[in-house]
């Protein structure tokens, strides 16, 4: 239901997915309205009375509306009907109503959206936390490594993936009290051999590809995440300002244009769509609210691949033999901190 | 002395400079061997017996290099011989000296680093904290707002440049505590009069241009910048491979030359150069140390602007208009801090 299109859009991207994976099975959870009509014999229609919208406060989203789509589909995970789910919809509202309903693994006190970037090795940084958690200890940052690491190594079939820690330079001495403390974390985990990490990492390290993976806290990630959005919507309009100059710019943009559109398919951000909500009980999979059939498709294919690829054990394996190093956040005398108001 | 290229570039681009300005003067500060040679009617060449490198800890910088190039090329401000400071040398230790030697302004804790970003519209978004405040409180973002009015005002002929706090979110409940109460404060102050503050932006929002000035701490400002800096780096390498991949691309991109290059001069992140240090009882600027001839006369020319505008003048009416806002952080109890540890 979820989406800037919604089931137009979500619906088509579904039918496509079958088409795509023979071996897979899709609950489509929704209005019976918005459902009708879709037919596949892979598909089960789930019925749904609610729907959470982009304006519902997660209070309402959680405590109100307890038949929405959103809530049914993380029920059908819980109830092992499922093997994860996928939403376009209020990203704050479906952590909740996931972390309400799945709950965390044991030694994960906050959960953590991860996504994959572009870099200019021609591969994908993993960066998490992309904006669940505002305010985060150095524990967090560790669970928020190992999680991030399970999810790579799944991705890239890279058994020890490498984690950087974002920070402002390059030095140990650099960053905030948090910052210091997680760093001093890390090494400790990495000399265990439980974590590649390879240091601190800054902004730029993100986009270059320095590490498989980027730590930090969701305040910073989100930043980093919108700022990268933005100049790469100025870059677009510049390139297209300049082509559509006067008449010889306009027939470069000919000439130009299959280089161009090659140019532009490589940076399609379509093509990284799918957030994981790590550090659950269950996979859960945040598309953009602005996908189209094109993008919310890849963050089904994501869903599809953690499924298959077992993520979640991977994560809980990760987490258990990470656990020396998880306790401290994980005892009850901290985990008393209010959820993050994401 | 500073930057990757040192006198070399930085006497090339002081000498024209000094053609392009005919009512400019430039005091050269640096070791004699490296001064002697340049010669100019308007240009002094003032002699200091070290310099500080890249490396150099503050401390050392601060404790140890009393004679370096960058800490006379201060004291040439505070003794009102110089109207503004330029260097292209290590931040933290110019960060460090300039608050040393020249204290900061009545009302304002903590000097920042503002820089001014392309945006969308074709004009540019002057940001700040860049990265001397590691931690900042809500008085601080407010000082920064303040600052940054007052700086934006000299560079563009506003006189109420609008300014946006840096969150993840548009909502008022979004974000840290600290962001929080920032935006309560920032709103104070606007609804006196005193800050044209339209509310929190996101990270898209810089290089959309939505606002005149973007605050944030110097962590995420950092973050922020660096990430961009990736995120360019990583657009230019695409175009230039998928330009240069066959017989065919490498023609379209003959064809398409004119217009590339206009693109590229569009985006040059020289024409940016040049960070005001603000806060502090004179003018210090901060060219970017792998900075070249052109990017160098920028960072010049920056100070030049700000000196003929009367920027340090402006900044202190500002903060003197804003004193009852900015009263909490400059009482003793709060600003017996640390210094940031940049």
């Amino acid at each position: 239901m979820g989406g800037d299109h919604g089931p137009r859009v979500t619906l088509a991207a579904c039918r496509r997915f079958l088409d795509e994976h023979a071996d897979a099975r899709l609950l489509l959870v929704g209005l019976p309205e918005a459902l009708q009509g879709f037919a596949h014999e892979r598909a089960t229609l789930v019925h749904a009375s609610e729907v959470v919208t982009m304006e519902d406060p997660v209070e309402i989203a959680l405590r109100r509306k307890k038949d929405s789509s959103m809530r049914v589909a993380i029920q059908q995970v819980k109830d092992g009907s499922a093997a994860a789910a996928v939403s376009a919809g209020n990203t704050g509202a479906l952590m909740a109503i996931a972390r309400y309903v799945l709950k965390t693994l044991d030694g994960i006190d906050r959960p953590a959206i991860a996504s994959q970037l572009p870099n200019a090795t021609g591969g994908s940084t993993t960066v998490l936390d992309l904006g669940a958690n505002v305010d985060c200890t150095e524990h967090h940052l560790l669970q928020f490594a190992v999680m991030g690491s399970a999810l790579d190594s799944v991705l890239k079939g890279k058994e020890q993936p490498t984690v950087g820690l974002l920070n402002i330079g390059a030095e140990a001495i650099k960053g905030s009290e948090v910052i210091k403390k997680a760093g001093d974390l890390l090494r400790t985990a990495a000399n265990s051999g439980n974590l590649n990490f390879v240091g601190n990492v800054e902004g730029n390290d993100i986009f270059k590809g320095t590490t498989d993976i980027v730590v930090c806290d969701g305040f910073v990630g989100n930043v980093a995440l919108k700022t990268s959005e933005g100049l790469a919507y100025m870059v677009s309009t510049f390139l297209k300002q300049e082509f559509s100059r006067n008449i010889f710019t306009k027939i470069s943009a000919i000439v130009a244009y299959p280089v161009l559109s090659a140019f532009k398919k490589r940076l399609d951000h379509r093509r990284y769509n799918g957030a994981a909500l790590l550090g659950l009980r269950g996979l859960v999979f945040k598309s953009h609210g602005s996908a189209d059939e094109v993008a919310f498709g890849q963050a089904l294919n994501r869903a599809y691949d953690a499924a298959r690829n077992n993520l979640l054990d991977r994560v809980r394996r990760r987490i258990a033999s990470a656990a020396p190093f998880l306790l401290p956040a994980s005892a009850p005398a901290e985990t008393g901190q209010a959820p993050a108001p994401f």
